[in-house]
C-alpha cells in the first residue's frame, strides 16, 4: 500500500472539499492512539473549525436482530431522495456485553454504501467509554466539515454507549420489535426513557397488525412518562425497511423536530449543554485516570473492591484511605 | 441544654440497646461537617459493625403533593401492626430544585412518631450529593444497629437524589397521582424505569375510579419496559390512607419481593453491589473535591464552561489544557 499523505493541513482541506478518501484518512488519525497522531489530529480538527457545516445528528439504537442495517439502508435511501448527504458512524459495542457485531451487520448496507451522496464508517471502538465518546464527537465534525446533511450514530442499545450516544445527538431514535417478550431482553432500562421516537421496525406481512399493536401499546406508554425538558412528545410509529413504509414519516418526524426546536432555541441550547456536559466528563475521565496510573492504586482499588465484594470493609472508609495514600504518594514524590 | 456524652463507644452502646436518644444523637454525629466530630463517627460507626442488624430498605418517592407522609403514615402503622420496628429517614431536598420540602411534612406524621415501635428523623441536607449519600448511608447502618426492621428511605423525586436512593435501598416504590397531566411535571425522566412498585396514591371516593385506571394504564406500560436484572416485574397499585386501602397489599408485595431475592442471592448481591458503587462513586468525589480545590484550577474550569455555553471552545481540547495546567501544578508543588 502506497503511503498516503497525512499532513493536517492537506487533510483539512480535502475533507471540506468533499474527497471521501481524506475524510476515511482524517477518521483514521481521529481514531489512532498514537501520541504523533493525536497531535496531528488536534492541528487538523483545529483547521476544519472553519468551516462547521451544518447538520443534523440522530443517534438509532436498538438490540440486534431489530434490523438497524436494512433501516438505515432504506432510511439513508429515503434522505438522499430529499437532497441529503448522510453520514453513518457506527459504534462497535465489543467492548460492551454485547448479542452482536454491529461491523458484520454493515456488509449488508451495500446499496447505500455505493451512493455518491454517503459515507458510511464503522468505527471499530475498544478502549474506555470516554475514548470511544472522544473519537465519536471527533469524527461527527469532521463529517460535517465535509458537508454532510446528516449524521447518523448507530449503537446497540445494550449497554452503556446509549447515554452517551444521547449525549451528542439532536434526536434519539429507538428501533424495536413487537412484542413485549424475548425480543426486550438486552435493551438497558431507561432507554425507552431518553428516545425521542420509537419505531417497530418489521411492520409487513404477518407481523403487520402485531406491529401497530405494539406501537399503539407504546405509544400509550409514553404519554404516561413524565413530559421532557423541551416539551416534546416523543412518537411511536412503525415501518417496514422491506415494503419501504413508514420510513419517509419518520424523516418527516424528524424534521419537525428540528424545525420546533430551531425556532424554540433548544437545538443550539442542548448542543452547548452537551459541550459543557463533554468538558466535565473529560475532565473526570482524566483525572480518574491520572489516579489509576500513581504507583500502587490499582492494585489498592482492586484487593479493596474484591473486600468490598465479599461483604468486607466499609464503601467511604475505604475511599478516604485510598485518598489519603494517593495524597501520599504525590507529596512523596515532591522530595 | 444540658451536655450528652458524645463519647464513640458509649453511643454505640445506647444505640445498639435500642436507646432512641443515644440514635439521635448518633445521627447527629454522623452528620456534623466538623473534623473531630467526623472522628469520633468513623470510631462509633467501627463498633456498631459487631451488630449490623438485618432489615428492608425501602426507598420512597414521589412528587409534593403525591400523599407521602400520609402514605408513610399509614404504611408505617401496618408495619408495626405486623410486628417491625420501623425508621423513617428522610432526604431535604433544599439543595436541590423543588417543589416543597419534604421537612415542613414531617408535622403531619403525628400519630407515627409517637409509636415506641418508630423513629423518624428528618435529615436536613445540604452539600453535595456525594456528602448527603454518605450521612444517608451511615444513618442507615446506625438504624440497623439499633434494631429497625424497615428503613424507610424518603425523597421527592425530582432530582439527583432518586438514583443515589436507588442505589442504596432493597427496593425502589413511586408514588404517583391519578391523571397523566400536570401531576408528572417535576417527576424526573428514567425515574418510573427504576421502580419496583408504582403506587397510585388517594384511590378513595370520586378518585377511585380514576386511580385504577391510572394503575392498569401503568401496569401496561411498565409491562413494556425492559426487563430488571433480577426478573422482578415490577408491580403497579392503587392505595388510599385514607380510607387504610392497598396499604397492606404493598408490603405483602416487598416481602415478596424479599423472599424471593433473598433466595436468588440477588438481595446480598445487591447491595455488595452498592458498597463497590459507592466505594468508586466517593472515589471519584474525592478526586474532583481534590481538583477544584488546587489554586486556579476553579477559575479556569468556570471560564471555559462560560466559553463553551457561548458557542467557543472544543470541550476535549479544553479538559486536556486544565488537566495540563493541574498536573503542572502539583510538580510545581514538588520543588
Amino acid at each position: 500500500r502506497k503511503h498516503l499523505s497525512r499532513n493536517p493541513d492537506e487533510l483539512a482541506k480535502g475533507i471540506i472539499s468533499g474527497d471521501k478518501v481524506a475524510l476515511s484518512r482524517g477518521l483514521t488519525l481521529v481514531e489512532s492512539t498514537r501520541r504523533d497522531d493525536h497531535e496531528q489530529a488536534l492541528e487538523m480538527l483545529d483547521k476544519i473549525r472553519s468551516n462547521p457545516g451544518k447538520s443534523v445528528r440522530i443517534g438509532i439504537t436498538g438490540v440486534p436482530g431489530v434490523g438497524k442495517s436494512t433501516f438505515i439502508e432504506a432510511f439513508g435511501q429515503e434522505l438522499v431522495e430529499n437532497g441529503k448527504k448522510v453520514a453513518v458512524l457506527a459504534i462497535d459495542p465489543s467492548s460492551e456485553r454485547s448479542g452482536g457485531s454491529i461491523l458484520g451487520d454493515k456488509t449488508r448496507m451495500n446499496n447505500l454504501a455505493l451512493m455518491p451522496e454517503v459515507f458510511i464508517r464503522p468505527t471499530a471502538s475498544g478502549g474506555s467509554l470516554g475514548g470511544v465518546a472522544k473519537r465519536t464527537r471527533e469524527s461527527i465534525l469532521l463529517c460535517e466539515a465535509a458537508g454532510y446533511d446528516v449524521i447518523i450514530i448507530e449503537t446497540v442499545g445494550v449497554g452503556q454507549s446509549e447515554t452517551m450516544v444521547k449525549e451528542m445527538v439532536d434526536f434519539f431514535l429507538l428501533l424495536m420489535l413487537a412484542g413485549a417478550g424475548d425480543e426486550l431482553q438486552g435493551i438497558k432500562r431507561g432507554i425507552m426513557e431518553m428516545a425521542d421516537a420509537l419505531v417497530i421496525t418489521k411492520a409487513d406481512g404477518e407481523n403487520e397488525m402485531n406491529a401497530r399493536r405494539a406501537r399503539n401499546e407504546y405509544k400509550n406508554a409514553m404519554h404516561l412518562f413524565p413530559p421532557n425538558q423541551n416539551s416534546w412528545i416523543p412518537k411511536a410509529m412503525t415501518c417496514s425497511s422491506y415494503t419501504n413504509t413508514g420510513i419517509s414519516e419518520i424523516w418527516d418526524v424528524i424534521e419537525t423536530f428540528v424545525n420546533q426546536m430551531t425556532i424554540s432555541g433548544y437545538l443550539e441550547k442542548n448542543r452547548l449543554d452537551q459541550e459543557v456536559f463533554w468538558f466535565r466528563e473529560t475532565l473526570k475521565e482524566m483525572l480518574i485516570d491520572n489516579f489509576h496510573q500513581t504507583e500502587g492504586i490499582s492494585q489498592r482499588v482492586s484487593q479493596i473492591e474484591k473486600s468490598l465484594h465479599s461483604g468486607k470493609g466499609n464503601a467511604f472508609a475505604d475511599a478516604k484511605a485510598v485518598m489519603n495514600f494517593y495524597i501520599a504518594q504525590l507529596k512523596d514524590a515532591k522530595n
